[in-house]
């Protein structure tokens, strides 16, 4: 279904022999060496590219909402939808600052969203609620996947370098506790948290219900669109679709926190390739980060107790992927003169 | 000698109060909140500017280079500034992508640097090696410091909104660790490390060197001037002069690593308020900063298993000052018609 090509090795290689020629101390620049090679690896390219990036932000309702596991009632979906279209949310702020390609798809919420400025896929007005029925059919979760996969390559086919996906839907730290349940085989109680900030109390009902649903659909974890359609939810199903995308066409996936990386584990499922294509932008408050981060094998660049979702914690990471390339711009010991150690450990 | 403001509270309080209305669930944006919030204290403003950027960078020799404690010769430092002139090196390529101001001040390499773009101000050829005499006679050490204090001025006038302050000086890691030691009373082996890249051999030799120069000089801890004298270096005492300027005209400091946070408590103990102006970008490598830090009383916003000085991890630090200060840039949830949640934690 899906066509990701290897790693190109040899790419990695070559930068990293040209890093360990540059004017610094071998291996002085830490994690930011690794990361230009392992851009080399993704891109296939001895020189890689990360600007511009593109951020793309799915938006889709929860069924599960109604039963108030989120601080926030779910018309916020919708309202801050209009938030991202007329500019005024943090992810604006931040895809302005990186200088990002930005869009907007609305492809599940529960309402229509007037006016200009938002990308039109609606596959269904959110998802049903998962202690009921399914969240919505495998066919749905199918074509909320490939509303991802044809925005990310309409990004892509405008030229970005970098893809960040994020997202907004009222109760989705619910769902992307679920699918990981599922995913990783631990308690629920272990990876649910305070989302956008509930109480201990509401904490203890958001893990009753995940575990209801959970016992109700007993998703097979090695199917993700059963586990899509069983659990939800439309925006991370686009989410994993888009990433699948990039990775096909060599673009690094920059991922976000606890919501994203649950989406990022689900494109893994769909393809093995698809997490060699990604890098762990920051490590979220929400306690399923850790575990989703730990299954998908990669470490963090940042960790500043964040939690908005949205693509945030991603866009504040681009910069170090960046200073990264960046490297390359340096002269090396022969170019510059400059008298190299005798000595390296 | 210094004369540096108290922290403005009032800024603080109006920018954390805007913080809290502004859409998105409340602390979610974790380190960054906390942040604009300092940035706000330390201008005084309650629409706190970072940009432009400027980075100073002071280079000097240091006479314990010659027992060989460094992996790279000293001539190294002279080579390096030219790299530095040439746009050659990793501060170069870091500071043009954060657009900053840049200048590279010769306050005490050994020979004399041919050409243009460097800012000559030696105090002195090298120091003395601190196993033999002191370092720099207490006037030399305040004529570097000075050196310092007149450059941030400099940059300041020039418009700069933030200062990084980086150095070059081959053996200055021993010399750091020998400061943090006298100033921390800890043992100089929990201290030191690998520098540039040396052996375990040659790190219980550059830790015999450091012990040797302690019992010579016996420095009072309390006392900067004299501790710069006794140990130097040149280019430390430059930093800590450029950090003490910058907090006397309220201009956010962005530490750098070991050298650089070390320069730090010395600037704080020529004015208790010094610190009050600066943020740690990242935190080193070397086993000596982390004790720094922690008698700094700063978290790092990175850990990038970064080692290299110049200003580098600070300059990489710097867009997430940008992040917090562009969240300003935010609707209200008033603004925005959006819901606020029912619930905070």
């Amino acid at each position: 279904m899906f066509d990701i090509p290897a790693l190109d090795e040899q790419a990695g290689q070559k930068v990293e022999a040209h890093v360990n020629q540059l004017t610094k101390p071998p291996g002085s620049l830490g994690r930011l060496e690794q990361l230009v090679i392992e851009l080399a690896k993704m891109t296939g390219s001895h020189v890689p590219q990360v600007t511009p990036p593109g951020v793309l932000l799915f938006a889709a309702d929860h069924g599960v909402a109604k039963t108030g596991v989120s601080a926030f009632p779910q018309e916020v979906t919708a309202q801050m939808v209009m938030n991202f279209v007329r500019g005024g949310a943090a992810i604006n702020a931040y895809s302005q600052q990186i200088g990002a390609l930005f869009a907007v798809v609305d492809v599940g919420v529960a309402s229509d969203i007037p006016g200009e400025g938002v990308i039109r896929q609606k596959v269904k007005y959110g998802t049903n609620h998962f202690c009921e029925e399914e969240a919505m059919t495998q066919e749905e979760a199918k074509q909320a996947l490939l509303v991802g996969y044809q925005q990310a390559n309409e990004m892509i086919e405008q030229g970005i370098r970098c893809l960040i996906v994020g997202e907004m839907g009222i109760a989705n730290t619910t769902v992307a506790s679920a699918i990981l349940a599922a995913l990783s085989g631990q308690k629920v109680e272990q990876l649910v948290g305070k989302g956008t900030g509930i109480s201990d109390d509401r904490i203890a009902h958001k893990t009753k219900v995940i575990e209801q649903a959970l016992r109700l659909h007993r998703p097979d974890p090695s199917q993700p669109l059963e586990l899509l359609a069983k659990i939800g939810g439309l925006e991370i199903a686009a989410m994993a679709g888009a990433m699948l995308r990039a990775a096909e066409k060599r673009i690094p996936i920059l991922l976000d926190g606890f919501i994203c990386t649950t989406a990022a584990l689900l494109a893994k499922l769909f393809h093995p390739y698809a997490a060699d294509y990604m890098i762990a932008g920051h490590r979220s408050q929400e306690p399923g980060h850790r575990v989703a981060l730990t299954l998908l094998g990669k470490e963090p660049l940042l960790d500043l107790s964040m939690r908005l979702g949205e693509g945030s914690g991603a866009a504040v990471a681009f910069p170090l992927l960046q200073f990264a390339v960046n490297m390359l711009n340096m002269t090396t010991f022969a170019e510059a003169s400059v008298s190299q150690g005798g000595e390296q450990t």
